[in-house]
């Protein structure tokens, strides 16, 4: 499938989830996610622009690959997405393989839907509040279209084109880290 | 986990199962396996005596790693195995990392169990019929004792160790195709 996609930066989460019930999104779930991502020596995914995580949530886990993003304005990606059995055996897999853990993503997420939208509102560890929304197209399909429909509605909310995030929140994590990391010493 | 396991052809697959039974074995099982195997463009499995695979069994799926073999004698090897909900999912995940898929081998294989042996008679598409004996043990634990011990039971069915096979049914499939492959063109 391919994730048509958008996310913000929310300053103020309360407001805009009163927002979005207020345009008839109907809350469908709230899940506890830890997503560990994974990177290979042969092709550094910072670089290629993919990604390989487990994610773990609320006892269930899943393999997920994404692929480059496909434009420059949203997060639209291929996403093929397995449920599989055991974390920790699927986690050594991936080291047998050669892969390795570059950081974990915790966050808790209230998913709502509205119409072919699906909206999370993530609170994640470290990085704040945030908005992601997404439209799931065919592969054949043209998504344009539903990058539009997701900037217009992003709009109804008050919210700039302009201030859509284009990072992901592993990179956003590795960021941090690294400035934290670089950052000099204070006495 | 490590497999302790060793495996021999089978003339007379008829006369080992009742064998077997005799023996006190019990059936457990008959199963109709489908496994792919993959290889990687960085690291030739073929060379570092790996294998990645996904098994595809009366409806069920399992990615499953084993690592090299761990002695001169036995087909001893650690192996991680995870359930997986869907194996075209996980086929494309493998290819789209740079997975490819190497040769697909198809058995029927039934099961017994005589105490802590696994044994299973496949009927090997193309290759023909083989037992395997599996004895599963801890990673911290010895293993020689449990080699040792298969040998022993194959023994007792009247094979000899030295008749024993270290070649996967995939170096198997495939040293038959590049035999036929390259074998002179006949007019």
């Amino acid at each position: 499938m391919i994730e048509v996609e958008v996310k913000v930066h929310l300053n103020d989460p309360k407001y805009v989830e009163r927002r979005i019930i207020s345009l008839g999104a109907v809350p469908t779930a709230i899940e506890n996610q830890a997503d560990t991502y994974y990177n290979m020596p042969w092709r550094d995914f910072s670089e290629t622009d993919e990604a390989l995580r487990i994610r773990v949530q609320d006892g269930e886990a899943f393999l997920t690959y994404k692929g480059p993003k496909m434009d420059l304005i949203s997060k639209t990606r291929k996403e093929i997405q397995v449920k599989i059995l055991d974390e920790n055996d699927m986690g050594e897999i991936l080291t047998s393989l050669g892969f390795f853990p570059v950081a974990t993503v915790t966050k808790k997420r209230k998913n709502y839907r509205l119409g072919e939208i699906v909206i999370a509102l993530d609170e994640v560890r470290e990085l704040g509040n945030f908005m992601e929304m997404e439209i799931s197209v065919k592969k054949s399909m043209n998504y344009e279209e539903k990058v539009e429909r997701l900037f217009k509605f992003i709009e109804k909310l008050g919210i700039e084109r302009g201030s859509t995030i284009r990072k992901s929140y592993l990179e956003m994590i590795l960021e941090k880290n690294n400035t934290l990391n670089c950052s000099p010493m204070t006495e």
